[in-house]
């Protein structure tokens, strides 16, 4: 057990059982205790064989503790984040990575720091559709990116506290920050929201961001579609992408076409009309492994940890999503973060009385 | 053949063929001429019965013609109408009604003035799914409308005078104008592009134009798909409807499905989240009858000069898309109309000489 | 828990843990013992709070054990069925309900003499969609039964003692079995197959039976296909049902579409064609509730017993199931039985030696 | 007009207008004269600028007419196409080739002992889908084949004298014979099929063909399907194909997806087992060109003539068809060819009368 690292999971509510599962099964990670307010819960989520506690103050004292994982609600992580971060844990946090970019930066400037690894937890991008996608941008294969269309609707939970932009959209935006050359762009992004069934935020939602080189990322969220869609269009000069996550049988579709034009020197509308072409070639669908990406994500963070870099989601990727949530919340009502005041909720561990 | 009222079509390009075949098979209507230009394709889109010419004012001049059909480009629509209508012709356009807002509304207040019809060809209106759409929104099947989502994307045409917002959403507005109760909203229109090709205009959009009630309609076009998408999502306070035009076997279909909150006068976060409800529904999907859209939308046009009433898809809902397709251009190039000077193209007809 | 009947499982394999977890958290069961030669498994299925043994007569000699529920070999069926009933126990069975007719008429004969439950676990029979198929033939809301077609092919895995019919037709079977208001025929069964591979058993095959009043149903199944598919298509006189039941969303449809042939008593071709007609009606597709089909079979075995009557799929339905497999094993092979000598597997429990 | 070949077209019922069409727009060809009894229709059918005619013998006796095309009833096929042969001409003949086997061989014979092209318009086999089938199958791609299975259902005409195998099951066929190596195989068949509305023949039909190398062939046709599906799987040793014909997004898949089954020399069924293996790789959509079958087909005529070689669809292609539909109709009706007699038609031209 030498080799492992010791992780504490902090909250056992919606996601934690399966940061729990993961980091309990994982050849790198030795989990040691889970932490909620609520004891029953934690004791139902950790099993046997982990210790339980409701005192974060346990955690953070522990030196066979390496690091610890947050999967408590938004507006906590930036508090337990920087405690743990204090302490000299390594920090994994759930999406998003704080409730403002201002949270978000003290953690990500605190973990420089002191030299920590502060990873968020964008799970989507350790599946095996989304590796493959980065992999085919990276490679050149879809030439450059000239727009992206991302539709994650279904009839969803209405959320007490967030509207669907800040629960939905951190999925699509991790992952154009994970898959585009630069990360995610910041600037220029507008948003537009519904509330037409008086639920007191936006349960409708479409945001757009330029992307480099003139074009253009639309993400479209919704909470009221009676039809399930999950589908994203990775639109490039050389080939385009269509990833439908709801289609196990063919996940990714690479289509080689396309429009092309030309750029000729020689001025003039009809100059430019007449070097449109248009390629209608095959499509091709590679196999993906069947592999849980949380497993992937645990093993990322052992491997950042243990070769002193970031990870492949680290701190500024939560904080890029953020920004980016931030400006459209702006452009929705005029202010830039979460939209309302968070309401206590049953089901939520009351992780102030943790710390 | 008394009771026929006679037609003159005007422009032989892409479109006039098919009003030539309606106008001549059409029960209420004598062709009797068909106007361009070039005369050889007037002749060849004709057939041997129907006379052809190259002046429009042998048209103009013919007692026995009581209405014309304009199916030339945009830009000519305001001129030539304005003389049909000012030699006492009922007036059919091409969508987009005219290039602008302000050549709209002059064909609108001349046909007013002088008692005749202005009918816009909104092709679309008179397809049974769309009649079927406003059937179920008019009864009131659909209950509030909460959200429409449209997208119309494939690999299209680059055209080479107008993006593809004034080429492809006049298609979304003028069924969004068919089938709500009061008609295309025309203020708080947004909408974003990007033309990542270099075509010298937009090659993807996203227009957003806000509904009565809290609603929000969505609109996306997009040159560049490598897919095809033709759908529409009508949400409803009652049902929510789909419409995918490229599936026979199914174009409509209604689910009972959707999130119900029930307004209680109670204040407080808690009370609110507590009176959310969850439809799940049947499906229904109507059988709809095979019968062309044009003939149709010529039965209309005959029927709207015979009644003396406006057209259901009148001069005054061809206005109402112009305005936010006006709107859209603002927003999206801080300028109001057509993005690029017209280039003269070989394939138009020159209607200019024909006047 | 006086109320509640005592069950023991035999078998702790493939399906052995489902029956497990269903027996132990249904409102009906009190779950007494799970058997199996492999005691670490049974331990490992049973969990903390149920007694494990390997030995047969510990379960047969108990006077708490109500039942016993077999989910074991096919070719173990029969004896562990009978030794069952003759210990006074009610029997459950994992669909097949023995590997050849004579074996399941001997369970049935014995549960008959002894006044006991005989329930083949005819699990889809249990599913929502299969239960509402009943019900809508049930009602005459098909009409007739004029064809079935069931396909049910994807890469599969290729059993070592198993044709692909004894390995799925099964469950298209037991459901012909289900909604059929007779049950499934048993005459006139034809079988075609194939063994392209060289596995030394049939990997595609094609059963047809003929339906009451000229009908047809049909069976595909198919080891070897890329794509899954899972469809059951009913065309009945007044309505066709398809039933695909990968498809979410809609799982079921029901279609007012067919042809009509009016049986007129004047003779003649030309008459004959003049009086068909066809029906182009509106679909419908049924909400359907999420429940697990096993606690349903459990509570309807619950049932069967305390009310002393025959379950819903009871012994005589997996003794037509097993008539029919044998039939078409005639026909592709000349001999009726499971096709090939079972192999001994080291998966699977060597429950001679239980016995 | 010298390189040209004459050509007359026999028959203006359903398919005529679409060889008048081809054959009068091909280079290669020079239509002369459309026959038909009914010489109104042969005028539509015909256009202003070529000949009609009524008499056959003004047909056979013209020297400037190279080649017939005869798209009459099934039944008048055979003594038509001997008349023409034995006037020297060249022969094509709508599917099927004739009403018998009898018949058919009748034709080839003659049109070898003359040295005259007798041709089949298996029309699929000019598709570029069902050629590029051809080709992936010839050049090893797909390996041997294993299971062909082909559905073609949907609610359709229920036709007044042949059943539904004879009126869908030659496209499914003849594109079999086109595409396996040794074309059609015709010994084997067995057909099942049911007539549950009562028609006077079968609606619905069920064919299966052994194929080489322990392969089977399965074909469902069925008139009273609502929903529409035309599908073909083939799959290979190597590779599977779909070819989905309504899906004009991705007509064809070609999925690198199978069991293998390594053929050791070692026996014993553990052997065996342990030998399996599944591939479950890319998935690959070849671009299909946009072009008309029927054009390919008159030229592939041209071409044979010219070439004096056989056609790629010639007389023994209908041939082996034929012999498979008579050995269907002999295990279902227990005798061999067309169903029932043929009534008299208004549709049909008489064509007995023309001769």
């Amino acid at each position: 057990m030498t080799d492992r690292l010791g992780v504490a999971v902090i909250g056992a509510g919606y996601w934690g059982p399966n940061l729990v599962r993961n980091f309990g099964s994982s050849p790198h990670w030795d989990l040691k205790v889970v932490c909620d307010l609520d004891l029953a819960r934690a004791r139902a989520v950790a099993g046997p064989h982990v210790e339980v506690t409701d005192q974060l103050q346990r955690v953070l004292d522990d030196p066979s503790i390496d690091a610890v994982a947050i999967a408590t609600p938004a507006r906590t992580h930036q508090g337990l984040a920087l405690d743990a971060l204090l302490a000299g844990k390594h920090v994994l946090v759930e999406k998003p990575l704080a409730d403002s970019v201002a949270g978000g930066r003290a953690m990500v400037e605190v973990a420089e720091q002191r030299g920590l690894v502060l990873m968020t937890d964008h799970t989507y991008c350790y599946t095996p559709a989304v590796q493959k996608m980065r992999e085919l941008v990276a490679s050149g294969e879809l030439g450059d990116i000239h727009f992206i269309d991302s539709v994650r609707i279904n009839l969803g939970l209405v959320q007490p506290d967030i509207d669907v932009l800040w629960d939905l959209a951190p999925h699509d935006l991790s992952i154009l920050d994970f898959i585009l050359p630069g990360g995610l762009p910041t600037t220029g992004v507008h948003a537009t929201g519904a509330d037409p069934i008086g639920a007191g935020r936006a349960c409708v939602g479409h945001l757009t961001l330029p992307l480099a080189g003139d074009g253009l990322a639309h993400v479209h969220v919704n909470w009221l579609s009676p039809t399930k869609i999950r589908q994203m269009v990775i639109g490039g000069s050389r080939r385009t992408l269509v990833w439908d996550d709801l289609n196990p049988q063919q996940r990714l579709s690479i289509y080689d076409r396309g429009v092309d034009l030309a750029r000729t020197s020689v001025a003039g509308a009809d100059r430019a009309a007449s070097s449109i072409s248009y390629r209608l070639g095959d499509t091709w669908s590679p196999a993906l492994p069947e592999r849980e990406a949380l497993g992937q994500m645990v093993a990322e963070f052992a491997g950042a940890i243990r070769e002193d870099r970031p990870a492949l989601t680290d701190g500024h990727a939560g904080l890029r999503v953020l920004t980016v949530l931030e400006s459209a919340s702006a452009t929705l009502y005029g202010e830039p973060a979460l939209t309302v005041p968070p309401a206590p909720r049953a089901a939520e561990p009351a992780l102030e009385a943790v710390r």
